[in-house]
């Protein structure tokens, strides 16, 4: 079997993770349940980059147990857990799942190798052992949806363009591994292209550049929008960042956050999250915000909204939750306190100017441990930043919790069924998931935490105006 | 001027409040600022129908300043604060509102006399005096939307159904108010009707019955959907609902929340406003939820989420806020303790049972203190209801405070200036107000509240891919 | 019957919230059941003074049940509710309550009639009808208990002072008082003193005052201060306050605290609760201390800690708890915000300068509603004052709620149980109740909340080196 | 010279962190400032034990700044950080500090390694390297106070019990090192008691042994017990479980505690933290309690208060805090859900029946990491059990953070001053340490979170019968 990760002998460990956190994921458990014999996915190929972790495991499983075909690599250079990507290449032996997945990731991975191995997923074998691409994605960030469009237009254009011709680190990498490939086969993407049915779609970034690719008329085939299901959007972002946010501080410094002052950079869902956690440990929270709707919310629920120029004096800690860039500069730095606290859980690591720190004439790096560093001045002064500037809560400690994926993850697996088998139903373009689903995903959860749900009755029912089942909210409710 | 209130003696003081809350509503103060000169709803004739509150006092001058004719009805027989209502009628002298403007309103009106002053909203008078109808409709629940459809409706029929044609006790008065302006004037509601250029209408239900018009084509002007801006929806249920809740509770019964186990019939946007409220107190708060996604955010917010059934018994103050009926039954007051508290601040009373309650054999009804009722079980037990199942916030205590009014009445006066100056844009249909506007009436209220507002420059605004002054968010955004 | 209350008409709805009241104090109930056949009291003749409430009305009653005779006066001039006084007047008609119980107070005494009605409490009358002094007394704030001791000096003296010889508005009445009893009886208080077997006092200020005499050597008879128990300090100072702090607010001004900015002058009890109930309701929360442990908890709470000074600028609301003089001061009122809000919810009125602000050359001071008075400043700015500086919780809204004062009462009864029949182990001096009582007292309250309590085997207790039924804690433990 | 530790090789990486650990120390790091120069434990040889991690480190290194010559152990087998260990040993090479400190300490040492250690703390040098006794012993939990005094009191006795005199595994080691030392010189502990000046104690179980020694009459000298200052027990207790009991299940499970039933076993200062914890996290939880006082501020602060027997079938997480023994027993593990997690944060690891757990018929104890072991009963039922029932937050995280242990420490630092040079004062005895110190403790912790503190003017403090540094509260104060 193919495959590339770091440590096979860590597969046992690993095991004994993936069975701990299978009891906290009841919905992809009840996916298993549910379509396990019918195998809803049987035929299915599905080429899947998403950090490669524990949970990541118990979702590549149930795609396995549904029928799927998969390949896996991780959409993330630091997020694997090696341990989870050894036990899903080894499998569990059992009769759904004998031999195991082929997965491509390691912690640690330069940027070449990262695209060496993305590109991996793509080549599937039929029942005769021959070459076949996929015919579905599961995709966090668009990493592999960009390798096929991309690929596509390169051969359609007839080249691939030079690596000199961008400055872009990453790109160039892109570059060369799409050209080597075309040299290889001149419609090699054109062909995977074709074969591809659909993608699901994790990330705000991802769901974005697909729906650019809508717009501009060059999207390949329809796509999923699993990031903005409720049960994703509000869940993970919100209670996923609460547990994860002072689990990454906690494990990077240990330092006491009760009577520190901490300033969220951004208050959507992730900040808001964000926010709660610090409180709840007893921290002062200042909240900054570019939307008068978000900021009035920050202010409602207690706590100041103020411009980050206004208060990086004397804040201990600074987390950065937008989604935007150039949030923490240089300027930002040079005025805060010695030993303050600088991370990131919002999205890319240029949400903090990592770049702009660097070049600081004098500035010395200096590594405390893995992911945690202390930037030193000139003039002694040291300010700490978790993660390089990447996600503090999968760099610093082990991401989201299990429960809260198993909602973002049921989406997923209900988006890739829905796409896989109704394809019909869904023309070229990025839908979201129908809200019965949306709901049903949430429904597979509360058993597990010992929720009651009520029931309508008929006339309620129709005094609401909805099915006694559901759904029972309009588009326009915000939860 | 006609009008009709309680007390005009009281208008001193209802002034004194008026201005006090004005310091707290800065939204409409800053309509007053922007546009008392341009005055854009000169020509405007409002027929209103609100709450006739210290705020909504703020909200009827401000249309004013800006220009506009009106006059005012209650929707709710028991809100009125008299004060208010006197205040507004004898203006405060300033050369903007010499005259003060005529309301038809007082605490305590009978159904009869409710829908004798609803009616009266729409006799306008022009420049020589002579009758003449509104051209804008302001609504909270649709009362007087109503009138106009239902009116047209028969005058097309050629006839008003007789009173006996309905059991509906509110009913017959519509019927009754309208057979005799028809009797008057067979095409006096088919004027009028013709005469509107549109409605704003306040509440989830007034927009539910808006949109079934609009469905089944009967809506005769457009609406703008006040009630689904995020300032409004967001705030007013939310923030409004954790303020007022417990000082309803509070002024009702004097009852200490600590330590007590509450239960949150609902888990929307009031509901969530009120578990915080109650916890914020120290009540262990239990939910109840029909929604599985309402029901998960319950409890990641660390909320038991049981069935009615499963509590009923121990617990010791029951709130509905579910907009749905028949939500607390007979069968469960009988299981309540002694001395447990119910109320309402979802919607109408009937999410109590209250007409069940009345039947139970041997019930007697002893009331404490207005809006305050112990109903005394055969056994000696003694439920205590406030507002008898109407809302509570309002019957128990003053109604949401001015500055989340603030947020709601600005989006009034945006969407009456919006339908009245670029009607052509709004051809018949139901439509929300435009994001920019609703971020807008954020903004005007950050200052009053010391927020700092963080600006993008243009590179972030071009990586976002929005505006540098917004709006900042997909329609899918839920805050 | 001798008595001097302000309608005793209202004794119908006043008997109505005493019942209501009853269920809430399970502490004084059960004190009725276990003793009200014993009648531990019988023969006690009890003066007491403490502000004349509903909940005072179910701790004399049950005085009264438990066999002792009562009369009774408020020790305040303004926290009267003239319903209670009535009802406690007129009595419940049950037979061991025929007549009721003498009372003297009404909302809104003068000075002069304070101290008339003060002195009253002492006219018992023995059997045959003669005249006769209490043998106990039960006193807040320790002002029954200066007249009999100032009494006592003065005739030792052979003289009571002139009431030129004082400042002090108010203790020229209380020279006048005694000077008027004395001349009628020159041994009057002497003799009144040497039959009081003890007092026991409720406040912090009525048992510093104790402890003073003491330690000068002056005081007359034992005393217990019931203000240290656990059950009363921690509870009545902390969670009351969390509860009527914001019903003061509310009520008073019906502004919305969310997104204010609220300080709040001192972090014992009563500023942990105070600042808990406007954290609760989404204000953000500033705090201002002296004592450095308390400054650091607030800090571990996750409250900022500054100076008055640093921050009068911008706050919204301002609420003194500290039992010191002189926190809000007339150089801090005039740098406040237009309307902004000040409050005392701590001891006296002096913790707000209010004789300062109403020396400001050309303030009006005008009263929005009773207890509610905005100061004009001469630049027109407003600011509000609550209760004219006393406190908030009683003169806005109606003090602690009857659960928490059912702990502090039942105290009271334990501790006049105690030094009644137990005279003999209390020679002169000051003494808290054993922690037996005390973990007694909340004992009492847990069935009516539905708390389970855990009961040691003897095992566990031998290993703490406690009884398995209590005390558990020794006398250092903070709670 | 001598010391014995894991792996000198990790001093750097000590050392980093020790710099760290320092910043968030500023009581320590004060102590240094202050008393560098003078130099008051000059003479001092102070045997330590206590648990040797990053905070005890520069506890450590303070003491030797401030003069001592310290010689440490540990007081918990699995609690040492091998780095901090290895960083005090080898010292920072400055002026202050250049040859570092003997420690003998590492994570893992069995029992009978545990007690060699122990016993070489107290094998000082003088200057001309003859063996001599410590002057002084700061020590937590009392093992090291217990060598001396059972040494001291065999010696009288003439002999050492033998091992077989006892079946406690620990209490045979116990006497085999002393036997081995009186073998060795038959007043040897009689020797080291007697020039033992005294004794600073952190733990309430040392403290106890104390007392209960004192009472005996055995106690051969002074000691303060540093766990009553309010600013060890208020914060280290409270704070610093609100801190760590997540930090410890985040490490030891990645579980999402949102949603989670949490059972808080006592609700005193460790419960309350614990509870406000996981509530923080959105956990619902429960308290059990046998306190009737501490039982009703668990409900006054909302938490549902039942037996655990009530609650054991459905909760998901058990954490132990009452410093008693057997609360988690053989019967309830049995009923407990499958994955349940159970772990101690109070006391001794017999907070938890681990002993009977083992013992139950075909139960295998399974290792999932270290310090995480999962129990599988014979129907194949999981309970996670953390840090083998030891204190979790040690075995799974990294205890107390600096911050609050910096308070805590500043203690031990004040205390060993005291009782150093003004050991006149102390006559044989336990003492806690004088207010004024408990608040300077605080004072030099609110610099460094930018707390402003009041300071009272002298008609303030003379109001309040304080002075104007303080201290300000009387001892019955609970804070």
């Amino acid at each position: 079997m193919d495959y590339k990760v770091a440590d096979l002998s860590l597969a046992a460990f690993g095991r004994k993770e993936l069975t701990l956190a299978e009891h906290e994921m009841p919905g992809l458990m009840e996916m298993r349940r549910r379509y396990g014999a019918s195998k809803p996915l049987a035929g299915a190929r599905i080429a899947g980059s998403l950090h490669m972790t524990i949970q990541t495991g118990v979702l590549i499983e149930t795609l396995v147990a549904l029928g799927a075909d998969v390949r896996w690599a991780t959409c993330n250079i630091f997020s694997t857990q090696d341990h989870a990507a050894a036990a899903v290449v080894v499998g569990d032996g059992t009769a759904e799942n004998p031999t195991g997945t082929p997965v491509f990731a390691w912690k640690g991975e330069t940027l070449a190798e990262y695209w060496d191995e993305a590109e991996k997923v793509f080549r599937f074998k039929d029942a005769d052992g021959n070459a076949i691409g996929p015919n579905m994605i599961l995709d966090d960030g668009g990493d592999i949806t960009l390798l096929v469009h991309q690929g596509t237009e390169f051969e359609k254009a007839g080249a691939v363009p030079s690596q000199d011709s961008t400055d872009n680190e990453e790109y160039k990498e892109v570059l060369r591994v799409l050209a080597r490939s075309v040299a290889n086969d001149p419609t090699y993407w054109t062909n995977i292209g074709a074969g591809i049915k659909g993608v699901t779609e994790e990330t705000t970034t991802g769901v974005l550049r697909l729906y650019d690719r809508f717009k501009e008329g060059s999207l390949l085939f329809p796509a999923i929008n699993v990031n903005d299901s409720v049960t994703k959007s509000k869940f993970d972002n919100k209670y996923g960042c609460r547990h994860s946010l002072i689990d990454g501080i906690n494990r990077g410094t240990d330092v006491m956050i009760a009577g520190k002052t901490a300033v969220i950079c951004g208050y959507g869902d992730v900040g808001k999250g964000s926010a709660e956690s610090l409180r709840g440990q007893g921290a002062r929270v200042i909240v900054t915000e570019i939307d008068p709707i978000c900021a009035l919310q920050a202010a409602m629920d207690g706590y100041e909204v103020k411009r980050l120029e206004s208060v990086v004096d004397f804040a201990d800690i600074f987390i950065t939750t937008t989604g935007n860039f150039d949030i923490i500069r240089v300027e930002h730095f040079e005025r805060m306190k010695h030993q303050a606290i600088v991370g990131n859980i919002g999205h890319f690591d240029n949400e903090i100017d990592m770049a702009g720190l660097a070049k600081i004439e004098g500035i010395v790096k200096d590594e405390i441990k893995p992911q945690v560093h202390q930037w030193i001045f000139p003039d002694g002064k040291k300010v700490i930043v978790l993660s390089e500037g990447r996600l503090l809560n999968l760099g610093n400690a082990t991401g989201h919790p299990s429960f809260v994926m198993s909602n973002s993850f049921t989406n997923q697996v209900l988006a890739q069924i829905e796409l896989f088998t109704k394809l019909e139903e869904y023309p070229i373009g990025v839908y979201v998931l129908p809200k019965h689903l949306d709901e049903e995903v949430a429904r597979l959860h509360l058993d597990a935490i010992g929720v009651e749900l009520t029931v309508l009755n008929q006339a309620q029912a129709d005094y609401l105006g909805v099915p006694v089942e559901g759904p029972f909210k309009s588009d326009l409710y915000r939860y």
